[in-house]
């Protein structure tokens, strides 16, 4: 499975790498970077950085350094200032340098060049959303695209840096608007309400501290990320966000789904907020729009094993 | 416990009726109406008769004949064109006409008037918002509000006339944020999240059919109301939002509650939709809000029995 990798590094993105690099099933054929998390040349660097640590030896495009409108938010409170819990400068030295290409051209060339490409963003959307405009038709030459992003108020939660909002689609609601109303051929949604189901406890983690270097690496990057998620839910846990959204690329039955268009709203108080109209309620704005299919639960008891496996080998031969 | 009841009878109106009736401990004081399930001089005729048909003797109120601001929609879809499933001709004689003074008068003058008054609103919010811009300090001097309204996502539904809003919010936003923005010394919102975990098959309705005459007419005036709900879940069953509303008020612990500010989208996308900062993310948008106990889930197990022990003596001495 030829993949391709839009992310924002990112401690849970860092996650997210590893388990690409443990899973023999992905091909990694291309990185593209995003603000988010961190500013984009932030994130590129550490990009680079996670390869060098992990032995990916894919391309890395840096992409958009803001939304597609108005400016941009970063989540150092999350990630810390360097993007990885203030362990970014023990990363090793970098294989490679990014390509000249911007990320959005690099896509846009890589979906025409490649039979079945997967693509996976977990970051903001801008630069799908930026590749999308230079080519109308990239929906239908992309295999699947899958989302981290986005709340859809099951289990309580509806947002994460507002009440109704989740911080990728907040980043950039007008990029995930115009991807969201693009007919892919396959379009999944993976957003707080499977994400957040999978919770692993610090305890658990602790085997990361005694495993290949690179996992000795990524658990000190976990550590103030594990502290602001015990300040946030009261439990010293890990929600992997984006490592979980990959997983519905080879195990989507790991997930509940509901199909059904869905939208963002953009301003006012809602801003930034995913609704999905799985009723067929909605009237005249939603009519013709695609259908995504958007995960409404994960099954914790299958993930956790799968993603703890890759992260304790990270680095390692797959 | 001394009962204001904000009304649009409206089907489920009328099977909150019959429990308010059947529950000793309730006090009916007065009655308003207000548009929403049909227009208000439907509902105050159907409030008129539902007092005759119950042996209800408190004063009824005409209120609100569209929302603050905007123009009224009804749901002959759901209520039927009578608002009473097409029952609304078998209802008996009035036994006493409508009150001259306006609802939201008449209910800042209850206000005054009586300690401990407890208010019960499962109509558009217009008649309360009026009364709160008559006297700011009505929520000083209610003991209670209890709000049917709003879908705050749980369960997979976050709305029944739009993927986002619940018809009463919807039917007038402004009303409900002016109400949900005010210092009331409790205010509780029950919403879809609760009242849809109530539903009550029809088969358990049969034996309405051979009860109290009041039981056999509200059996009738049930039927359309299931149909719909039939096509729009695929299940037969009642969800008598209105009735199920009153409960907090004698049986709190049979609802599970969060508290949180509550805020109203208005325009958009999102328009009438109900959101609860219950996480403390909001900032500016939010400081200062009082806080509200939204009911997140509900018990069937206590409310079904409940309900149908009100509704099959209907009309009886309670």
């Amino acid at each position: 499975m030829k993949l391709w990798f839009d992310t924002d590094p990112g401690v849970d993105d860092a996650l997210a790498l590893a388990f690409i690099q443990q899973c023999p099933q992905f091909e990694l054929v291309g990185l593209s970077t995003v603000f988010g998390n961190a500013s984009v040349a932030t994130t590129t660097a550490n990009a680079l950085g996670l390869c060098a640590l992990l032995g990916l030896d894919a391309p890395v495009f840096a992409g958009a350094a803001a939304p597609l409108v108005g400016a941009s938010r970063l989540a150092p409170e999350v990630h810390g200032g360097d993007g990885l819990g203030g362990q970014a400068a023990q990363l090793p030295a970098v294989r490679r340098s990014v390509e000249t290409l911007p990320a959005a051209e690099a896509l846009v060339q890589a979906a025409r060049q490649r039979e079945a490409l997967h693509v996976a963003a977990v970051g903001p959307l801008t630069n799908i959303a930026q590749a999308l405009r230079l080519d109308l038709a990239l929906p239908e030459r992309i295999a699947s695209l899958t989302v981290m992003g986005g709340a859809f108020g099951l289990h309580g939660q509806s947002g994460n840096v507002t009440p109704c909002a989740e911080a990728n689609i907040h980043n950039d609601p007008l990029a995930a608007s115009e991807v969201f109303a693009a007919r892919w051929r396959c379009l999944r949604i993976v957003g707080l309400d499977a994400t957040q189901r999978v919770r692993i406890p610090r305890a658990r983690l602790e085997a990361l501290a005694h495993a290949t270097p690179a996992a000795r690496l990524l658990h000190r990057v976990l550590q103030p990320y594990i502290d602001f998620y015990r300040r946030y839910y009261g439990v010293a846990a890990l929600v992997a966000h984006d490592a979980i959204a990959l997983v519905p690329l080879l195990h989507p039955e790991a997930f509940t789904w509901r199909t059904g268009p869905v939208r963002v709203v953009e301003g006012g108080l809602a801003h930034g907020q995913t609704t999905q109209d799985w009723q067929r309620l909605g009237g005249p704005v939603w009519a013709g729009l695609p259908d995504a299919n958007v995960a409404v639960d994960a099954d914790p008891d299958t993930l956790t094993p799968l993603c703890l496996q890759a992260w304790l080998n990270a680095g390692a031969p797959p």
